[in-house]
């Protein structure tokens, strides 16, 4: 089972694409940022950032898609904003045909540390355990990228458990 | 100069193709809803929305298309919701290279009723007299996606006016 995270951004979008390691272990296959230039339409932007995630999404074939769900806390024109790339990444999913899963912030939190209200530190530090990685991935999309993308791991090996049992 | 004019949402994308007419007349080429089923997953309805826009830009050939350019006073999950579908907006007209033109809400009443503050019967009851239109045209995403489009070839023939003097 292979999982690509994406925190959706126009300027930025963090990826991190995980995979089961083996005996309850994950490990990270890559991850990143995908950037626009901030001096060209924003159309364009957002062709570039779907071109880059066909690219991911062939490059890594992915189980799934992992993104989340809602977005909260933040003003109107930043949403809009946000749902904007987020369209983007949708559509690139739905064009290649690779199913997709959304976590709340708490669901996210709740399955990288065990506790729905963890702050961000906490977070990236359980990121960079699970994944057995040297340094806290930076910036924080590519964390928070790494992070959906375990919660969805997490989430998919907990059904296939649980259908191993029905 | 013809213009297609978005409504940009994910159940119901407005659309309307307006044109000049000549003697500094305009007139509507086509109109309508692009709709999705409620029933399928967001990145379905997003992937059809970007067909169906596909399918209009290839239709009708429109030298720009026109949105509006800020969302105000609804609330945040409205504002990403909206935000998707109108970053599938952009993308659809970058991939087929027609420029996007992007005016406020104001500037769209402005232009279509020459009062920035007119409200929306004010501003459908325009739209209807400028396109001789025998009624309104429903629902308000199609009035709404004309009035932006006549926003966008009332720019563009000032501009080429203007183009014209100097």
């Amino acid at each position: 089972m292979r999982i690509l995270g994406i925190d959706p951004g126009t300027a930025r979008m963090g990826y991190g694409i995980v995979e089961d390691a083996g005996a309850g272990r994950e490990r990270a296959v890559a991850y990143g940022c995908l950037e626009t230039p901030s001096d060209i339409r924003t159309e364009l932007r957002l062709q570039s950032l779907y071109r880059g995630l066909i690219e991911l999404l062939e490059r890594y074939r992915p189980d799934a898609l992992a993104v989340e769900e809602l977005f909260f806390g933040r003003n109107v024109t930043t949403a809009i904003h946000v749902g904007q790339a987020r369209g983007v990444v949708l559509l690139a999913a739905a064009d290649r045909g690779v199913p997709v899963r959304e976590f709340t912030p708490m669901q996210v939190k709740m399955a990288v540390t065990g506790y729905g209200r963890a702050d961000k530190t906490q977070v990236q530090r359980m990121v960079r355990a699970l994944l057995g990685l040297r340094e806290t991935p930076k910036p924080d999309d590519v964390a928070d990228a790494l992070a959906v993308a375990l919660a969805a791991l997490h989430s998919e090996s907990l059904t296939a458990r649980l259908g191993g049992l029905s």
